[in-house]
């Protein structure tokens, strides 16, 4: 008598496959027929991080952004990050000048500095971006009040950043501070899923594909 | 003359507020009459942390997976992680019994490893978890191929966890790799998202809503 044999599963084993397959899915699949040619690659990895292929008709950004991001990468910009999960899922080798990936939020001073700014954490802890905001590309994916304190600073004069990946989520004051950010009246240049899907995971996608073109 | 008023936005500023009316948003939106008792709050934390209302559809757990998955935590039971995203969205305070929370992908031997078993770097991360898999708490919320390799181990005899919370996302292999575990032959309590959606962020907010039942 024989044991019974151990089941196994038939799946793709390799990584370099599995992103092909992947990418390949969703290209056929994602309609991104309204993107300009810089930006589609960028969705098409968002995509890749959320599993939602219906993601390009709230994806919005300033003409260029894609661009004037990359660029500012390649000078050495610093990725500013709302929460630890974005910084996490930045993918280092993929920064073109060893660029830093910097999340304040931990800060010892965010506390206090909550308290008397009368918000939360994750709005105050870009206070302490200020000295390297000026040209570093934002990476807002989790806190709608980061982003809102975000144009808030920059409507009171604080430093201009090289471009904004904006797209936290959630129910409260997420779809507003996006639309608040695509209007565009401060002058930087933005990236966004406008409604209440977003998340570290797609924020973090975004800068990955704006970190290098290649997939 | 006077110069043109600074832009102001109106938004809630009060953590704990923001937390309260999202809860409160998700609980009138979201059909959360099939689940269970104790898997409904952790479903709405997972709403929370991707922002749509529609997820309950795709949930499924094994009868008691909370339960037993908060048990273990409190036994002591480490958090073992297939990303370092997961690691990240876990909130320490939250887990009560220090917990340690283990992501093996950055280990040196992994590469080899990943070569040797013909699989990629994110399954073979997953045979350092060996030594302390029995009892453990499982959360998968990036790759397939950790998923599925887990589903191996475990036919071919390796220690049981606790519970899996397996919540890949993707393409290729996603929605495979969640199904097999849900068949459940392995008799290992679970908690999976059908389909393609998944990740990082909603499975960090599982872990969370089962460490703690605060909201």
């Amino acid at each position: 008598m024989r044991d019974a044999p151990t089941p196994t599963w038939d799946y793709v084993r390799d990584g370099a496959e599995i992103y092909r397959q992947s990418f390949a899915t969703i290209r056929a699949e994602a309609d991104l027929t309204g993107l300009p040619g810089d930006l589609a690659p960028v969705v098409v990895r968002m995509i890749h991080a959320c599993g939602m292929v219906d993601l390009p008709a709230d994806v919005a950004a300033s003409p260029g952004a894609v661009r004037q991001a990359r660029q500012a990468l390649r000078d050495g910009a610093p990725v500013l990050c709302d929460a630890q999960m974005v910084a996490s899922g930045i993918t280092r080798s993929r920064l073109p000048a060893d660029n830093d990936v910097v999340c304040t939020l931990s800060d010892p001073q965010v506390p206090e500095l909550a308290a008397r700014l009368g918000t939360t954490r994750s709005a105050a802890a870009l206070e302490l971006w200020r000295p390297r905001l000026a040209g570093a590309v934002v990476a807002i994916g989790n806190a709608p009040t980061a982003l809102f304190h975000l144009l808030e600073m920059l409507a009171a004069g604080a430093p201009r950043p090289a471009a904004v990946v904006g797209i936290p989520v959630g129910f409260i004051g997420a779809a507003e501070s996006k639309a608040a950010l695509a209007t565009g009246g401060h002058g930087v240049p933005y990236l966004v899923v406008h409604g209440r899907r977003g998340g570290s995971a797609m924020t973090a996608a975004a800068v990955n594909a704006i970190a290098d073109v290649r997939e």
